[in-house]
């Protein structure tokens, strides 16, 4: 059974406020549960409707309409689990990393952890304007790459200057990035969904790059910042 | 003023069902109809809280509290229309082709035709276990590339089994794409979301192809659809 206080602090971590408040976020599924109990993220509770022979102090057994109350999903699964927010880690500068600028859509957020997971990028610096990375729509994209990714927010600008590295923005008017020579280590900015990169962040990017396009010329729109990151990213990667 | 029979008719096409027995489709936001307006489908009836300034009998001037009654939209984007669902056209086999083994999430599907459009491949071929490209979420994701790219329902292994080209299929172990030499003429498939490409599909692949992992070998996950598309399609475009 679920208290009224349980209930209230799950249902709450749904806004950020309340996550950075308490210090925790939720992940739902089975098995994106499981990889991150694995993890060193700690556990503060799991609801569950079948035990994961854990601790039995860490876990509630809850019944299908309690885990229906507290999900955030339509289609709730099997389990719920919070857990602490990390405190955050320094940024390694050594690789290659991948620097959002107001990236709003939390979908597109998770997509991009989960592509710097599988190219090996270990870290993704976010402008404080792009999403929260422990709200529950992303969590549920990255499919735990959550925990094989450090995520830092800083003020973007400023960090851009520190860097020795090249900077890299992704733009639809910049060099084909087919042509380039793309280095190991680097920093690749892409900018907001609706409006790129902004002017002050482009100020201090190096190298403008660009994905050409093959289909009908009139035709105007812009790749998903995602589908784009995934194009950037095996460029660099591909040798 | 809507009348309960129009409300009836545009919330029916909702479901696959109704778009067929109709052969109406819905499209939503001011800047995706403008863009179907300039094409050849047919127009059955715009409904818009602002005038477009096209044939008065062809559009119908409703308050907001109209539109949110009718949109598929949490937040309802000042227009919706109804389009003719068009009639199919032949495929043409000239140049490179993707084809899609059960894609049931609607926003890859959508944003596969996006990517389609932006690569230049004219041809989408969808085994009849995809989702329908006339889902309005669909519709929503591939920001009006759906006029440039000729889709196809079919029997996809018969259809496979007669084509003259190279087939490729996407698996998590096939060959290096970074290290195959690809041809401007062929077929790409991509494999459902949680099970991949089926067993009936792969026995009719001429070469398994692959994006290789560059992050912690540890973890299993896949890359999600609509991103691997994109790494492909890149790939065969970059020459």
């Amino acid at each position: 059974m679920l208290s009224k206080s349980q209930i209230k602090l799950i249902t709450s971590l749904k806004q950020k406020k309340y996550r950075q408040q308490h210090g925790f976020f939720v992940v739902e599924g089975v098995k994106t549960i499981k990889e991150l109990l694995q993890s060193n993220l700690e556990l503060q509770k799991l609801y569950t409707t079948e035990s994961f022979n854990i601790d039995a102090k860490d876990e509630v057994i809850i019944s299908n309409s309690d885990l229906k109350r507290i999900s955030f999903l339509t289609t709730p699964n099997k389990a719920m689990a919070i857990f602490k927010i990390p405190e955050p880690k320094p940024i390694d500068k050594s690789g290659l990393i991948v620097a959002l600028d107001a990236i709003r859509d939390p979908g597109n957020l998770g997509t991009i952890i989960r592509l710097c997971d599988w190219f090996g990028v270990k870290e993704l610096i976010c402008s404080k304007e792009t999403a929260d990375c422990f709200n529950p729509k992303v969590i549920q994209a990255t499919m735990g790459s959550i925990i094989r990714v450090n995520i830092s927010y800083v003020d973007l600008v400023t960090f851009l200057k520190g860097s020795e590295t090249p900077i890299f923005g992704a733009f639809m008017e910049g060099e084909n990035v087919y042509h380039k020579t793309l280095p190991k280590k680097g920093i690749l900015v892409m900018g907001n969904e609706a409006n790129g990169v902004s002017k002050e962040v482009e100020a201090v990017i190096t190298e403008n790059i660009s994905i050409p396009r093959f289909g009908d010329l009139q035709a105007t729109e812009s790749l998903n910042v995602a589908t784009a990151t995934a194009v950037l990213l095996s460029e660099f990667r591909r040798g």
